[in-house]
């Protein structure tokens, strides 16, 4: 008789994904980026030129150096993306993690506890929310104008808290090229929410991810930038939008007790030497250019999408324009539940984010959804949209 | 006033690792391996081929395949690495992890909660003992003499534990190239040991990271090999010992719906897509003569080691002789404290690790200590043995 291995699991697991499933025709979810833009020969040759130099050194944990990282590549994330986010500071600043959500998982682990309370963004990334729902982390979500928090409501939300003994454990929030809805928060905006948040001693965890793809304005400095040796926030960032988000490189950037902190949990015996020797041997010389030059594609297929939700949603559906990044937003009439059409367009080959999963409250969220153009050339892009506009049709939610 | 990061940190955190430090002169701690057989031309060839090829897919997360991991690796996984161990099966069965270390984390984040009891060997590696105790989860060491675990002993455990109503949640074992004793359990121990297991319901978490530096008998066929569609085993295994333990790519291999199951808990969207290209162009035409030339590499330092040991500390200590892998376990008498001249050693450039951090019984195992032979040269670790015997003596733990 076999053995049932799964009965000797916890009753309190996730749930198995299920069978993996080639992508459908129009794959509008999910981070993935513009396959025309990696740069593969750059870096097969920084490959080459750092293997034949340093290979040896592949032989030792961490390279022989800090399981805080590669050095030159946390070098190049303090001098040249701290930089574009306006900080300076020391690479004993920076842990390199495997990808920006090993990030949100250490500072997860650090902070929370079951019963705990923190704020969100009232639309924020999917994933985050699903990580509290799993730690029993209770959130309150914050409400977004177009151009990102609207302090006197994080105010509000403050105060309603601080009356009844809660201190939320930080503040997450995505505010230069905001998950989902592609806004950049306005830098005095930055400097009230940064006030409120020191008048309610509450930490900021500023994940810019996306922020090295700002196109649609000047990107304003970070919240750790502003916050100087205050020691309020916890940033983090990745090179999984700016370069390949197959490779799992993120970075932490904190005050050097609360990154040694954190090491402290990270217990994967560092993050791959191979994608951190070739980053640090391929960016110094070629970021900020091959950034320059996706961001000129990812902006054609942004109009692309944009333009074409306008055309076949017509006014019934509000849609962002985003000022960089991925993904657009769109907002349906009241009454409206976007996942009730999900599997018809997966029907059609469409895979869209429905807008519940990516808000703090599923009520408010059920009537949008995101889009992502990163992947799909422009001409896939306009072709999805009016296939989609075509299924809410189909569907009695826009009228013929 | 600065903000007090730490102090919104939770209480129960693992200490902070403190400031990194250069390696020293004798550095014989950690999983460390041969700089001089780094196959990093082979690899740098590889990465090259394999970007040309599939580089553009680097713009899609997991390639734009299954989150399982790269399918041509899995499939060397399981078709070439697999069949060394005996094992055959599909490549659904292979979950790539990040390093071997994640296969623990997802095991355990499965199958433990605080309270549960585990079975361990008695000398066992230390990473998992401090899981364990992070956990809160109980471990019970089982008996090892000079081919691995005793099943009687193992059977007596289980019976003692039986009557208190307890089932272990898994044997946890390092079976072929035994950690950090370098035994080599026989094959007609592993069917005692897996009827065993049977009998009482356990099931075997087996950890044959190491195995595939077996090069002092032949290496018998794995426990989940043994178990064949029983379904009892959970196997894992790596490519940090056989190619480089920098690159941080590991593999689980266990039937599809507990595969499915770990998958739910890896929360990294997927691992480093470089490193599982470049191990899958390269290793398939070069992983056997890799590893060949390898052993022979680390079998002169195990002999240099193992050699200086017996010169220099006598008959007073005991070494093992080990079968493969990269470290040896020395025994010193009754009464001695291994711990107690670590500190006078690395004050000579030399690091070791006390057995007790290695042992299910801090008390059994205070009076051991491993050393590790797979980074530094045979002169250099004739000269650390020598040093250490001098320390070792200058202590009194050692009659001059």
């Amino acid at each position: 008789m076999a053995f049932d291995m799964l009965a000797n699991f916890r009753d309190d697991l996730p749930a198995a994904p299920g069978a993996w499933a080639e992508p459908p025709d129009f794959a509008f979810v999910g981070g993935h980026n513009d396959p025309e833009s990696i740069p593969f020969t750059g870096l097969a040759e920084a490959a080459v030129t750092v293997l034949r130099r340093e290979g040896r050194n592949l032989a030792t944990y961490n390279l022989g150096g800090s399981p805080q990282g590669y050095l030159p590549l946390r070098e190049f994330v303090m001098s040249g993306l701290g930089a574009r986010a306006g900080m300076t500071g020391s690479p004993d600043q920076v842990l390199i993690v495997s990808g920006s959500l090993q990030a949100l998982d250490l500072v997860n682990q650090a902070m929370l506890s079951s019963g705990d309370t923190v704020l969100i963004e009232m639309a924020t990334y999917g994933g985050m929310v699903s990580r509290l729902e799993r730690l029993g982390v209770k959130y309150v979500g914050i409400e977004l104008d177009d151009h990102g928090i609207v302090p006197a409501a994080l105010r509000a939300t403050l105060a309603d808290l601080a009356a009844t003994g809660v201190t939320p454990k930080y503040l997450y929030t995505i505010p230069t090229v905001q998950n989902p809805t592609g806004s950049v928060l306005p830098t005095e905006r930055r400097r009230e929410i940064l006030d409120i948040a020191r008048e309610f001693g509450v930490p900021i965890f500023d994940d810019e991810c996306y922020a090295d793809l700002t196109w649609g304005c000047e990107r304003p400095p970070s919240f750790r930038a502003l916050d100087g040796d205050r020691g309020q926030v916890i940033y983090c960032g990745s090179f999984s939008k700016s370069i390949a988000p197959a490779l799992r490189v993120g970075y932490i950037i904190a005050d050097e007790p609360v990154i040694q902190q954190l090491l402290a949990l990270k217990t994967d015996a560092g993050t791959g030497a191979l994608e951190q020797l070739t980053l640090a041997e391929y960016a110094p010389t070629h970021f900020d250019d091959h950034v320059e030059q996706l961001m000129v594609a990812l902006q054609t297929k942004c109009d692309a999408m944009v333009s074409a939700v306008k055309e076949h949603f017509g006014d019934a559906v509000h849609v962002t324009e985003p000022l960089g990044g991925i993904y657009c937003w769109l907002t349906f009439p009241e009454g409206t539940d976007t996942a009730s059409f999900a599997a018809a367009a997966a029907a059609e080959g469409i895979e869209f984010n429905p807008g519940a999963g990516w808000s703090a409250d599923p009520e408010w969220g059920k009537r949008r959804l995101r889009l992502c153009f990163g992947q799909a050339a422009p001409d896939t892009i306009r072709a999805g949209v009016a296939k989609l506009a075509e299924v809410c049709r189909n569907n009695g939610v826009l009228s013929s």
